[in-house]
C-alpha cells in the first residue's frame, strides 16, 4: 500500500458562524485536495464553534449547522474529511428540553458519511468536561448516557471508522478534545478504541490554551500513543472564543505523534495552516518531513497568549481603536504598549488625567512612555470636576419627606478617592467614544482578587488585557515588551522601580505611600486562595504560618512574613481584611468586570465561578486564631 | 400502630454558611421534639447552601460540611432527620479533579445514620439538573456515573430508606429535587423507588420560584403520588441565593400530598415555619389538619417574588439604605416605592438629576412620588458638570507622536446623551456612599435585552430589582404597588399614561419624543427571542410575518404590526435593529450589568448564557427578505 496522507486544517473558528465556518473550511478542503491529502481533519464543532453560551438552545441555529454540515459532506468528493459538528437527534428529548444534541464528529467520504457503531451517521464525544470554563453537559447528551439508553456497553458505541483509501482500510479511532484526556474519568476512551481495533488514533480538539498546558498535553498524548503503540493526531483550531466573562484562547498547536510517543511535527501556534504528514500502514508511523516541523522558539507564551488574545477578541466584535488611561505605573503602561503593538500607535489614544495627588514623576513617565510608543496623547487633569463632585454632593439638601426635615451628607476620604476614580471614567468613556473606539481596563488579578479598583471607575473597560496575571507576571510581560517585542525601552526603567501607589490621596503617592496590597508576599498567599487545586483557605493558612512553613507553602520569598509581619496579630488582621475582601466586596465589583483574556487554569469570570456570599472562616480557623493572639510572639 | 409525625422545616438556607445553617437546624429538631414530630425533613444541600459557585471546590469547606453533617447526625436522639448535604468519598477523584463529592441526602435516627443500598452511608441524586442557572454536573457525580462504575444496576442503587418508628417500618423513598421532575430525564426515579417498595416519597429541594413554577410542580407531583398511589412531602428552602448574576428566590411552599394526588396542605410562601402532618400507615395518608392548611391568596406572586428576593439579597450582603436616581418614569418610581417597602423611607434616598432636557412634568412627577412615599428627596442638576465635560473632551489637545500632529475630538448627540447618563451615576455612586448605601439599577427586561441603556451611566447599580420584568411588568407591578401595598396612588397616574422617553435630547423629550422601542409590540418581539423554548430567531419571525400570523404567535394586539410598520421595509429595518443590538452590543452590556432578581424561567446573566458573538442571520433569513424587499407592500 502505497502512504496515506494526513492533514490537520488548523483554521480559526468563528464561534456562532457557520456561514463563515463553512467557507473557511471549504476552501482548506480545496487546498487539501490540490496537496493530494487523503484525509483531512477539522477541529472539533469547527462549523458552529464551542463556546455560544445558550445559542446551543435556539433550534434554528442548530438547524442551519446541520444543513451547513450536508453541504460540506458534498464536497468531499475525491477526499476523506473528518469534522466536528453539532449532531441532532429530533427524535428524542434533551435534558435541556430541546431536541437532542451530541458533540458530535462526522466522517464523510466521496459525499458520504462513513457508517459509524450506534444508532447515528456520527461519532459522539464521551468525557463530558464541565469544570473551569467547561459546561458540556449542559449542551450535550453523552455517548455514556446514551449507551444506558439503548443497554449497549459503551465499548460497543466507541468503535474506529473504516476509512478505504485506495483500496487499503485504515480504521480511525476518532476521540473529542477532552476524550483523549482520561485523568478524571472512569472510562478510558482512547484504550477503548485501541481494544476495538484502531490502527490511529486522531483528537479533534477545541482546546483552551493556557500556561503550561501543552507540555501536559506533550505528556498525556506521548503516552497515551505510546502505552497503545497507536500513532496519534492532534487537531486543535485557532482564534478567540468567549463566554462572556472569559477570552479564550487557542494557540492550534496541532500536532502529530509516533507510535512510539515521540511528537513528530507541531504546527506553529496562532497561525492558520495546513499541517501535513504521510502515514505509512506497513510501518504503522508517520514519515518525517523536515518542513513541518516548526516549533515556536524564543518567545514567550504570555505575551503570546495575551496580545493575540486581546487583538482577536476587538477584531470579532469589531473596535479598532482603544484609549487607555495612562497613569505612569506598570498596569497603564503594559496595556499601552500591548494595545500599540495590536492596534499600530495611531489607533490607540493615550490620557493622562492627573489630580493634585498625582506626583510630577509619574506624570512625566507617562509623557516619555507616549512619546516612546508614538501614540497619541493628551492630558485632562480631573482636579476641577471632582471638586465640583465634592460641592454638589456636600451642599445637597436632601428633604426627609417622613419628618419633613432637612440633612446633608458628608463624604469621607474614601469617597473622595472613588469619586477620583470615576472622574476618570467619565474622561475616558466620552473620549474613548468621540475617538470612535473603546477603552481599556488595566487591572491586574492581584487588584481583582480583593477588589482593589473603583466600580465604574478604573474596573471599567470593554476588555481587561492583563486581567489574568499577578502583578509580577505584569511586570515580566513589560519586560518582554521592551526587550523583544520593542526592542527598546518603551516602558522607563523607572515605572518597574516606583512602588505601585494609587495617587488618591496625599498619603497615597508615589514617594510618599504605597498601595495597602505588598505583591512580593500576597501575590503569592491569593495565587494560594484561588488558583491552587484545594484553594487554600484561612484555616490552612494559619496553620501554616504557625508552623513556619507558608513562605515554602506558597512559593513567596524566605523571611518575607516576618519582615511584612511584626507579630501574629498584624499578620491575622491582614489575612482577615483581604479575605473578607476577596470573598465579600470583590465578588460584587468581578460581576460587573470587563471579560478578562484567560490565560491561567483559574480565571476570574465565569472560570472560577463566584456567588456573592457572606465571607466564612471555618471553626478550625477560629481556634487556631485564638492559639495564636493569646502568645505575644 | 399509631400515626407517624412528619414536618417540613422550611428553614432559610444561607448560602456557604454551613456553621450558621446547623445552628437554626439545631433549633429547628428542638421545635420538632417538643411537637412530638417523628421525621424531621430538611431540604437539599440544607447545610452548605446550593449556589455556591467554585465554593465547591474548596476542600476545608467541604471538609467543615462534612463535620457539621456528622454533629447533626449526633442532635437525633429520640428524632428521625432527613437532611441534604454533600456526600464526599476522598478515595475517588471527582470530575473536576478535586475529591469526589455527592449531592446527598442523609437520613438520621437516633444518633445514628441509617443503612442505603450502595457504597454509602448517604443516598445520592441521580437526576442533574445542567440547563438554566443550574450546573449540577460541574459540582457533583452523579448515581447513574456511580452504577457503571460498580457495575450494578441504577435500580439497586434507587432504595427505600427503612425507618423504624415505635416497632413499625415505613420505607422512604427520598428524591433530591430534580429527581422528582422527570420529563426530560430517561431514568424515572419515583417509579423506581415505588418498585423498591417505597411507602411514601420525599423530595428534598432546594427549587427556585418562577412564576407559574408552583402550578407545573402541583400538576407533576400530583400526578407522579396518584400514579404510584403513594402520599409525597415536598420539602423546599426559603431564602435566596445567586450566582454572581442572578438572584434567585426560594419560595418555600413545602407541601404534603395524599396517595391519591391531591394536595393536603402547603406551607406559606417565604416563610420560615414547620409544616406538621401526621401520616397513618394503615390507610397509607395524611390526616388532615386544619390549622395546616395555609393557603397564599390574594397576593401577587410577581410583586412577592421581587420584593423578597431584593430585600433577602440587600440583607445577605449587609447593605441596609439605598439611593435611587428618580425620573418620573415608571421604572425608577416601582424602584423607589419597592425599595421603600422593602427598607423603609427612612433608609431610601431619591435623587432627581435633571438637565435641561427634563420636562416640567416628569420633575414634577419626581417630587410628587418622594411626597407619597414619606422618603428622603434631593435634586442635584446636571446641566454644568455636563458642560464641563463637553468642554474638556472637546477642547482637549491629543498629539500624535508618531507623525507630530495635534488634532481635537467631536462629540456626537450619541456622546453628548452617553455623558448625561454616566454624568448621573457620577451623583447616585457618590451619594449613595456617604449616604451609607448603594444604589439601584432600574433597567427593565425590555430595555436590557437591547441594550437600551448607558454603560457606567443607567445600567450601573448594586441589583437590578426589575431587570427580569417587561415593560408590561413593570407597569403591572407599579399597579399593585399603590392598590394593595401601599394602599393609596404613591405613584401618580400620570406616570403610567405618559409614553416612556428616556429625556436625553430637545427630540427625546416627555410630550415631545419617546423611546424608540414600542412596548406594546417589542415586548412580544423580544420575548419570543429569548423566552420561548425554540427561542425564535429572525427568519421564523419573517416567516410569521410573511404568513400573517406573526401577532398570533408572539401574543401582541391583532392589527398593531402594521399600524407601526408601513411597509416591510420598515418592518425589516426595525427587526433587524434590534437583533443586531440583542445578539450584538447589548450582551457587553449584560456582562457588565449588576445582578438580576430573577422570577421569570429565563432570565439574563448567568440563566440565559451569552457569549460575544458576531450577530448571525439564518441563510433563510436572507431569501424571505430579498421576496418580501422584492415586493411593494
Amino acid at each position: 500500500m502505497t502512504n496515506v496522507r494526513f492533514a490537520c486544517a488548523q483554521i480559526e473558528v468563528i464561534p456562532g458562524r457557520p456561514d463563515l465556518n463553512f467557507s473557511r473550511m471549504l476552501s482548506a478542503i480545496e487546498t487539501a485536495r490540490q496537496t493530494n491529502v487523503d484525509i483531512l481533519l477539522f477541529p472539533e464543532l469547527a462549523l458552529p464553534g464551542y463556546f455560544l453560551g445558550d445559542l446551543w438552545e435556539r433550534q434554528s441555529f442548530l438547524d442551519d449547522c446541520e444543513k451547513y454540515g450536508q453541504k460540506l459532506v458534498e464536497a468531499t468528493a475525491g477526499i476523506c474529511v473528518i469534522f466536528g459538528n453539532i449532531g441532532l437527534d429530533r427524535g428524542k428529548i434533551n435534558e435541556d428540553g430541546g431536541c437532542r444534541k451530541y458533540n458530535a464528529a462526522f466522517v464523510a467520504h466521496n459525499k458520504e458519511l462513513l457508517s459509524t457503531a450506534g444508532p447515528y451517521n456520527f461519532l459522539l464525544k464521551t468525557a463530558m468536561p464541565n469544570y473551569r470554563v467547561f459546561e458540556d453537559s449542559r449542551h450535550f447528551h453523552s455517548s455514556l448516557k446514551l449507551s444506558m439508553e439503548l443497554a449497549l456497553p459503551l465499548s460497543q458505541l466507541l468503535q474506529p471508522v473504516a476509512v478505504t483509501i485506495r483500496g487499503h482500510v485504515i480504521k480511525i479511532g476518532v476521540m473529542l478534545c477532552e476524550d483523549g484526556w482520561t485523568d478524571n474519568y472512569e472510562t478510558d476512551i482512547p484504550k477503548l478504541l485501541a481494544a476495538n481495533g484502531a490502527n490511529l488514533l486522531c483528537n479533534l480538539s477545541c482546546s483552551p490554551f493556557s500556561l503550561q498546558k501543552n507540555t501536559k498535553r506533550h505528556k498525556i498524548f506521548s503516552a497515551q500513543s505510546k502505552e497503545l503503540r497507536l500513532p496519534l493526531i492532534y487537531c486543535n483550531n485557532i482564534g478567540t472564543q468567549n463566554n462572556g466573562k472569559n477570552v479564550i484562547v487557542y494557540d492550534g498547536c496541532s500536532s502529530f505523534y509516533q507510535a512510539n510517543g515521540t511528537l513528530l511535527c507541531e504546527a506553529p501556534a496562532y497561525d492558520d495552516c495546513l499541517l501535513t504528514c504521510n502515514y505509512n500502514a506497513a510501518s504503522n508511523s508517520f514519515i518525517p518531513s523536515s518542513a513541518n516541523i516548526k516549533q515556536n522558539k524564543d518567545n514567550c507564551e504570555l505575551f503570546m497568549a495575551v496580545s493575540y488574545g486581546a487583538a482577536n477578541f476587538l477584531k470579532q466584535i469589531g473596535i479598532t481603536k482603544i484609549a487607555v488611561g495612562l497613569s505612569g505605573g506598570i498596569d497603564s503602561a503594559v496595556a499601552a504598549a500591548l494595545f500599540v503593538h495590536i492596534l499600530g500607535a495611531e489607533n490607540v489614544l493615550l490620557v493622562n488625567m492627573p489630580s493634585v495627588y498625582n506626583s510630577a514623576l509619574t506624570k512625566s513617565l507617562s509623557l516619555q512612555i507616549a512619546e516612546n510608543l508614538g501614540a497619541n496623547y493628551c492630558i485632562i487633569p480631573i482636579d476641577h470636576s471632582v471638586e465640583h463632585t465634592y460641592e454638589q454632593l456636600q451642599t445637597a439638601i436632601i428633604r426627609n419627606y417622613s419628618t419633613d426635615s432637612f440633612f446633608s451628607t458628608q463624604l469621607s476620604d474614601l469617597n473622595r478617592e472613588n469619586i477620583q476614580a470615576r472622574d476618570r471614567t467619565r474622561i475616558l468613556a466620552g473620549l474613548a467614544s468621540a475617538f470612535g473606539g473603546a477603552f481599556s481596563c488595566n487591572s491586574n488579578k492581584t487588584e481583582l482578587t480583593v477588589g482593589y479598583a473603583t466600580f465604574y471607575g478604573d474596573l471599567a473597560g470593554v476588555l481587561a488585557p492583563i486581567g489574568d496575571l499577578w502583578k509580577y507576571q505584569v511586570y515580566d510581560l513589560g519586560r518582554y515588551l521592551n526587550e523583544v517585542v520593542f526592542n527598546k525601552q518603551v516602558i522607563p526603567e523607572e515605572v518597574f522601580a516606583i512602588a505601585p501607589s494609587a495617587e488618591l490621596s496625599s498619603e497615597q503617592t508615589v514617594g510618599v505611600g504605597r498601595d495597602p496590597i505588598i505583591y512580593d508576599y500576597h501575590d503569592h498567599l491569593f495565587q494560594a486562595m484561588m488558583e491552587n487545586g484545594r484553594k487554600t483557605s484561612p484555616n490552612e493558612i494559619l496553620k501554616l504560618y504557625e508552623a513556619g512553613l507558608l513562605e515554602t507553602a506558597i512559593g513567596c520569598r524566605q523571611g518575607i512574613v516576618d519582615t511584612i509581619f511584626p507579630n501574629s496579630a498584624s499578620f491575622v488582621r491582614d489575612l482577615e481584611r483581604w479575605w473578607n475582601l476577596f470573598t465579600g466586596f470583590a465578588v460584587a465589583k468581578r460581576i460587573q468586570a470587563p471579560p478578562i483574556v484567560t490565560v491561567s487554569k483559574s480565571s476570574f469570570g465565569y472560570d472560577y465561578r463566584e456567588a456573592q456570599l457572606q465571607s466564612y472562616y471555618s471553626p478550625e480557623y477560629y481556634e487556631i486564631r485564638q492559639r495564636l493572639l493569646s502568645v505575644r510572639k
